[in-house]
């Protein structure tokens, strides 16, 4: 397989199950990934919530992380070492239940970085829950340009 | 008592045992915590790490969300309702084992908002393995200032 | 003139006159606003350069930021104490000349704080210069919600 | 000269008069440089102020990008070529006048990329008027490592 050939959902799910079995943990389920972007699901279970009761930021920092990484996975196929170097997030109000949907997008994808930003929602509403911009270090055999 | 009273270490064992026991999961110990500051442990195990091996970044942003809030705690008294605002990370290098020691410390304590930056390291080396600066929002009845 | 009344780019320039008149230096010109959204465009001079050449972090920084708060002011009305709390930028690739053109968005509009993110563009080309996410503490006579 | 000798003060006013002049437009003294840290002063000018009236975060974000440059600088030696990749910046307090003082302290010199925070202060108070993350791309020639 060409290393510059993304991965789709179902690659992704073998490489995790293969190689990071334990980032199931967090419960996502992918909707669709391609075109620089990735949609996921994450139906909330007691695990993630705290006080108030709400979603709580470690569950909402994990959820941007992995949406990110499946994106770029997406974009420059099965690469377990692409490692994000920086992650900035605002979380913007509370969701005790129900569905969070996160929507990646690359929005650079170099030689050594790509940057990519998340917005989290429940599902069907418009307004954002969290909202993040994430950098991940592109492994040599990956780099894109 | 005074909502002024900061927490001690026994009160915020007691404080997350009763009212937030899920975020025991991480798997953190407080070593200290006062002078709008905290220092905590975290032994490293299988479901921290990522493929590498290193140290997730969802993990290093629990512990260092955990040590602001216990710095937080340290300083404004037993607060359920303080929540994280932003979070900004950047990731130095990585770690596969061992303890790592995540140290918090307030930079400004105001009505509305606290921020603060948590320094995480090997325990025992130098060398930062990542850093995070935070913001929370303080609830009103345990506003400083 | 009711507070929740947003401005339009002439009372934006008009309050700048009269009160900020230092932020002209930067060079803006107004393109548009509404729809709790701004965009400007900045003709690349000499002094915003830095060597390489390529338009400086701090000329990015400074139009992210008049971009969020014409965005702001256009949805909750002349305000000169809307105040940035925070901004987190990645700088993308360089631009040497030319005209940049920033696109402000409001992500949240809170009763204490508004949220935002602004990409800067080359005019007429499509990839980032740089992706900038502010917040701004909002006067409580003018606080939405 | 080996490219891995820092520049001391005077280096560095000269490298700036000869290749980036603009930007001493910004008002900047150097107080010290050197074990991976950097202190500059910032007289108060009016052109620094925006409504309040207090230091506007442009001049603080240039101020903290130049401090960290510095830092920087002494570390690595004469490169015009490290650019700024990300800034996240915290805004703590107003200060209408006087002089600010930025300290730049690198947490990590890598091969590819470097850290630094600065904290800026107004001269003889303890505390913070505005805390700042950066990182900065590392030309290979001046790589660290």
């Amino acid at each position: 397989m060409s290393p510059r050939v993304g991965l789709d959902p179902a690659g992704i799910e073998r490489l995790m199950d293969e190689h990071f079995p334990q980032a199931r943990e967090l419960g996502w389920e992918i909707v669709s990934v391609g075109d620089h972007a990735a949609r996921l699901r994450l139906p909330i279970r007691e695990a993630h919530l705290r006080p108030g009761p709400s979603v709580s930021g470690p569950t909402l920092m994990a959820l941007a992380d992995t949406a990110m990484y499946f994106a770029l996975l997406g974009a420059i196929g099965p690469t377990l070492l692409a490692m994000t170097t920086s992650l900035n997030v605002n979380f913007m109000r509370g969701c005790a239940g129900g569905v969070l949907v996160a929507d990646a997008r690359l929005l650079k994808l170099g030689k050594r970085l790509a940057v990519g930003e998340v917005g989290i929602r429940a599902e069907g509403a418009p307004d954002l829950v969290a909202h993040a911009t994430l950098t991940y270090s592109v492994p040599p055999s990956r780099r894109g340009e």
